[in-house]
């Protein structure tokens, strides 16, 4: 699959375009999946001015059947919010974001969620409400080549 | 105060060099501050080749006191680790700072916590064990700057 470095400065007009995206609905919190959301959630919090953001991560497992098991980590923690938003990098296989929705909903069933990435990829199984770019190459974002740790 | 706009390629290099500095401490995971830590924890945890970050946040409310109290949000949940970075921006008053490492230290004796910045001022009243730059003006970060919110 062809590679495409996704820069700063890419990532900067979409972050731009996304928050004018999801201005709307009014997020008073952010969760943010880690890793890849982290810098996304960040930004976008200065630009959304929202002070709360909260942060989940999730780690795949090779189980003992064909399907993999995705175990969630981080307790989320709302007082008094109504509408979260839900930010990561990409909606790949879409498995993980479908996880943590599905977590979020089913334990804070009277906070509204909606979701938002920067990148798309139609075979995803999970559809964020809000995004950017569909995926057609691998992307190689700038937090991670940048910093390309020695294996 | 005279302002200084730090960018994203400043951000870059800098993070680089604190990733060598802080290589030798081993961490097993990553506590970022939000906001200002987020950042800099997505790009040190990638360069560390380290999965788990989680995040902790602050609020600073005017007490009935002269004293301004801090309180913290977040819960954190360690497994298995014995190393444990701390990251947040820049050391300004340092009070966040030393609210965090003095509740990360109470609350779980068994760990090593070491703490990190971008930026550190000489009057803040914690002075991490790791930093890159002294901040001798208003620093502002372009996770700031470049998504300035509407007010």
């Amino acid at each position: 699959m062809i590679k495409k470095y996704y820069s700063y400065e890419e990532f900067k007009e979409d972050t731009k375009k996304l928050i004018k995206k999801v201005e709307s609905f009014e997020a008073e919190a952010i969760v943010g999946i880690a890793r890849g959301g982290l810098t996304l959630s960040h930004c976008m919090a200065e630009g959304l001015n929202l002070r709360e953001v909260q942060t989940i991560r999730t780690e795949l497992y090779d189980g003992s059947c064909k399907r993999q098991d995705i175990s969630l980590f981080g307790i989320c923690d709302f007082k008094s919010v109504k509408r979260v938003l839900v930010l990561d990098d990409i909606a790949d296989s879409g498995e993980t974001l479908k996880a943590i929705m599905n977590y979020l909903e089913l334990n804070f069933k009277e906070i509204e969620f909606k979701s938002a990435t920067l990148f798309y990829k139609k075979t995803s199984v999970y559809k964020p409400h809000f995004w950017i770019n569909e995926a057609k190459e691998w992307i190689e974002f700038f937090w991670e080549k940048d910093y390309e740790a020695k294996k």
